[in-house]
């Protein structure tokens, strides 16, 4: 039967000012799906490698299953598919691994079916995903692993996703601490309400990043990539957190972070050797608290999911 | 005496959800003054002329002769001058009038001193100017009135100005109700927190509004100029404000909202043709509430205040 192997990277969502509205994709790590079609319509998964046997094997259940079907049912095709996931990003890390799972699997079943929906069109069923695996359908790590780049979520009803025209070289650090944070759980220490002058000051930093990422403007960004409302709670769950962000910037990173809700921190620099320093530079901060980091120093990806040869 | 004349331009701050961090020139109407060197140390307000009456001649409490005393101050330049200032704006208005006649004259002094200040070094000078007319000493007037376009206030300490690479092709229609408002009291009704909801809205709809200004994408311009935090609350303010989104929509503008602090309202729109009809769409709305209103139609300026032949 026709067979098709798929790849979606690991995203960064919220980028400090860009709390709930924003995320980029990088090239290296990603999830890998195969997808065959079947002779019949069910929608199976086959096999889950890589999760430590953590992930259901039930389709509705498991993101890259729930996306598919999602998928297949709005344009009404009877078609079955098997399904095979190769996991290379940590769960529960911050780095969009649920995401990336459904992002691959969606692409590989649009390219199977001779890519009736666009990349944008996508999303919305990656986003049913979400819902399954995190408890609710946010697009800030979807969208970027679905379509490259750094990518605006703008709304959610009706859902208006941009594709950000940034510069393409910028350089990501993701440090990966081996403590497990649950999305729910970094979500419910969040204030509901933020002080005016805190809005204030976080629209100015997003409106920053912004020009900073489309003139390009490197020192720019660096002043921008800052977070008043959730970082000041969620890096208390990350030991070193200030100390990081302080010796990513001497080893020459433009900014600092939490990717996504963590404990994934992340930095980005102008070029590749001030990544691979920065994501040094953490992981021996990391060290200093007895705890063991994995390194994933890749380019922002401008192409989001692909399928592979 | 050596003497020099110099025009700025009104100014929209706000520009809905760029609440106290955005602002943009229009090319008309502006304030002018004529500033000419003494062979003294004394800065005087000699005339001011289209205000009624109602601005202050010493120089030390009119925003020309502050932003000039400044200036002088600030360069250890033992000078004087003479002012005469001509008010074209409407005192009150919500277009940035004290704004522009402290951007004029300090494009004035400049000149006459062989021009030792950059445009964004003369901000500050501005800003101690609104500080005197307004309570505050806020950027996002003064800042686009100076440098031209659309300026961002990124921060304030350490100021951040950041001229936005934005689109050449934008017409604004400025409505001015026949009722003042004052900047100190629309500014205490304002809530001073938000929900974490309406905060993430606000950051996404000026982060769409930077992509589509730089882009330029019009319709994501449109679908940005949102407020969701001074417009529910100060529109109140505004007879007839709901219909007259509506309406200004209809005759072809991308958006439309509160310029400043009010009681003006502006439109963006693509073209002068548009930007005329939404105006006096605008105007009508007006006129069903008995007010009488004057009309601006201009396109966005670029170069900010200038020395006039």
């Amino acid at each position: 039967m026709k067979s098709v192997k798929a790849f979606a990277p690991a995203t960064v969502a919220n980028v400090c000012c860009g709390f709930d509205i924003l995320g980029f994709a990088v090239n290296q790590p990603g999830d890998e799906v195969i997808l065959t079609l079947r002779d019949d319509e069910l929608v199976r998964m086959v096999s889950v490698k890589g999760d430590g046997g953590k992930l259901p094997l039930e389709a509705e259940r498991n993101t890259a299953g729930v996306a598919v079907i999602s998928y297949l049912r709005s344009l009404g095709v009877k078609q079955g598919v098997d399904i095979e996931l190769i996991k290379n990003l940590p769960l529960g890390s911050g780095m969009g691994s649920s995401a990336a799972s459904g992002a691959a699997a969606l692409v590989g079943i649009n390219e199977l079916l001779g890519n009736p929906l666009s990349r944008e069109q996508l999303v919305i069923h990656a986003m049913e995903a979400e819902r399954v695996a995190c408890g609710s359908a946010h697009a800030d790590n979807v969208a970027p692993s679905l379509m490259g780049g750094f990518v605006l979520v703008r709304e959610y009803n009706p859902l208006d996703v941009i594709k950000i025209n940034a510069t393409d070289d910028l350089y990501c650090s993701l440090v990966h601490p081996h403590l497990e944070l649950k999305t729910e759980d970094s979500r419910k220490v969040l204030r509901q309400s933020v002080s005016l002058k805190d809005t204030i000051a976080q629209s100015g930093n997003v409106a920053g990043l912004m020009i900073g990422l489309t003139k390009p403007d490197y020192a720019l960004i660096g002043r921008s990539l800052k977070d008043v409302i959730a970082e000041p709670i969620r890096s208390a769950f990350i030991p070193g957190f200030d100390a990081m962000r302080q010796t990513a910037v001497e080893a020459g990173a433009l900014g600092f972070g939490i990717s996504g809700s963590g404990p994934t921190v992340f930095a980005l620099s102008e070029t590749m050797e001030k990544a691979h320093a920065a994501a040094k530079a953490i992981q021996r901060e990391f060290e200093k608290h007895r705890l063991k980091s994995d390194l994933f120093v890749s380019k922002v990806n401008q192409r989001g999911a692909y399928i592979i040869d």
